[in-house]
């Protein structure tokens, strides 16, 4: 049985390009007691993965060249010699871009109960991105009915689980996303009350209208100009969950912006990072509340699917460019 | 009866001075039923005096042309027509630069019980400096026993009482400081267990053999070059305090340096501004603390005393070019 691989060929400085990838056929290696053997059928694109393939310090170590690139995937075990996973088990984690994987089980992060969502909903609203904007909006953020959300990358894999999820908590919503189908996702697929684009719209005018009392919280996935426009805009109390910095692609040096110190102190504000590995063990708290809310349709899920191993290698670009039009999954089964 | 004011006599831009300000005799108004006459015997010099100085945004209105100058005073009633202040009551409040106070009572913070201390102390230690360092470094820093704490400003009226709770709470501590006398009195006086002098040290490296797990709490008054120092060391899960930020005397337009967030993001930092006006209904309880540990002598102060209200005028200046060595109190009665 062979498997495929998209492996990490050349370390990227900045957004991981086709030509940093390679596809590669190896062998599937026969099981030992203890190991099983996962089929995965849905490959994960996340902004992270910048992160993962470059070689810089960072909250994981960096991919190391020739192994598969790291990445969450979605998949089926279909030979089993571990006492916890059966054939015909659906299982999630950090499976990485392969079709197949032997593993004592290290890298399962849990097995998919939710058999009537879609599968690749393990790897978006059910994975990593809506238990990131359920934790990092209802922790972080701190948000409460009444408050005025603001997200950035508004219509994103993440930030069109926080706003909805923010509806859902009672919150007034205001989406920046760029670009005019973009925010009109927003207010027609996931419901915010306002959405601004960033691309024709100057953002600070803008959040002062749709923001007459201030902001409560902002999700912000961006840093960037439209971070620094957001910040002007902060209500009393305001708490600030920085989730990504998708508009800086190089940190090293650091990037020079408006000191945020005076609107912070102002404000009695609060900025903090957030990263969801910090709450491994409570994602099934987010996940019930999830799988209840897509059964009662309450929150829209836009998927981006491109096909086969091949999509890979230009993928991370895409997301980067903003090309994508939905959760970014490459579908491999 | 004559009442000294110094007034704000002219608007500044930036840090108050002198030509700012005028000493003004007026006549002591007759008392009302359900008013008192306080007799200041100690003004207070504060950083945030610059910005109630100013005409622009703040968490306070700005003080109006020909008013005394905001300020925090300590006093004795003199007479009272009042019935919640009586003849001898100590009291500390918001009573501004004048010598005597007719009052309602709506400017006074509280009447001063501790009378074994020093009645200055009021304004220092035991009142604004002493209650924001306890709340400052217990609530937004959320500091514990064993966490490292680095303090900027650190032998200030704020900062060494910052340095001292910290080390009753077990923490460990390392003050940043200008020159070689108050790097002497973090470490003689004050019981840092390390301190840096940024006139002539490199501070990022000097955090760095300092504090070789990290930093878990800074408490920051100064913003500027010594934050982003600090900022490039942050332990996992860092709580930063924005207190003051004395470094930079000009906020319009906003000064600009390096991005903050990924430093967040990957640490899981907090930065979080901090005003003591958001805990007036919990103050008892760090004077509480504050006057048992003093009496203990677990908390030395340090303080620069002015005479007469002459010395009004140019104490704010003194305060910004870090030329006192302790609290700065004018001492009027």
């Amino acid at each position: 049985m062979k498997n495929t691989q998209v492996i990490l060929a050349r370390r990227p400085v900045g957004v991981p390009k086709p030509e940093h990838f390679e596809l590669r056929e190896t062998d599937v290696p026969a099981l030992q007691e203890g190991q099983c053997l996962i089929h995965t059928s849905h490959w994960s694109v996340d902004p992270a993965m910048r992160g993962w393939a470059n070689d810089v310090p960072n909250y994981s170590p960096p991919v190391a060249l020739g192994d598969p690139m790291r990445s969450f995937a979605v998949g089926e075990v279909i030979a089993s010699r571990h006492p916890d996973y059966a054939e015909g088990d659906v299982v999630e984690g950090l499976l990485g871009w392969q079709t197949h994987v032997v593993t004592d089980g290290a890298n399962i992060g849990h097995k998919v109960t939710e058999t009537d969502l879609p599968r690749s909903y393990a790897l978006g609203i059910m994975g990593l991105n809506g238990t990131t904007a359920y934790f990092g909006l209802r922790e972080t953020c701190a948000a409460k009915a009444g408050d005025t959300v603001v997200v950035s990358t508004a219509a994103g894999a993440v930030g069109s689980a926080v706003g909805q999820i923010a509806k859902v908590m009672g919150c007034r919503t205001v989406g920046i996303a760029g670009g005019a189908e973009k925010t009109r996702q927003c207010l027609a697929e996931f419901g915010y009350d306002a959405a601004i684009d960033y691309k024709s719209e100057d953002v600070a005018t803008a959040i002062a209208a749709a923001c007459p009392d201030g902001v409560d919280c902002y999700f912000d996935n961006t840093c960037g100009p439209i971070t620094d426009a957001v910040m002007t805009k902060l209500a009393q109390g305001a708490r600030i969950t920085i989730c990504g910095t998708a508009a800086i692609t190089e940190w090293d040096p650091l990037p020079i912006g408006p000191r945020v110190h005076r609107q912070l102190l102002v404000a009695r504000a609060r900025m903090q990072g957030f990263l969801i590995f910090d709450y491994m063990d409570r994602l099934h708290e987010a996940r019930d509340a999830l799988a209840g809310w897509l059964r009662a349709g309450k929150i829209t899920v836009r998927e981006h699917i491109l096909d086969g191993p091949g999509a890979a290698p230009g993928a991370i670009e895409m997301l980067y460019k903003g090309e994508n039009t939905g959760k970014l999954i490459i579908k491999v089964g």
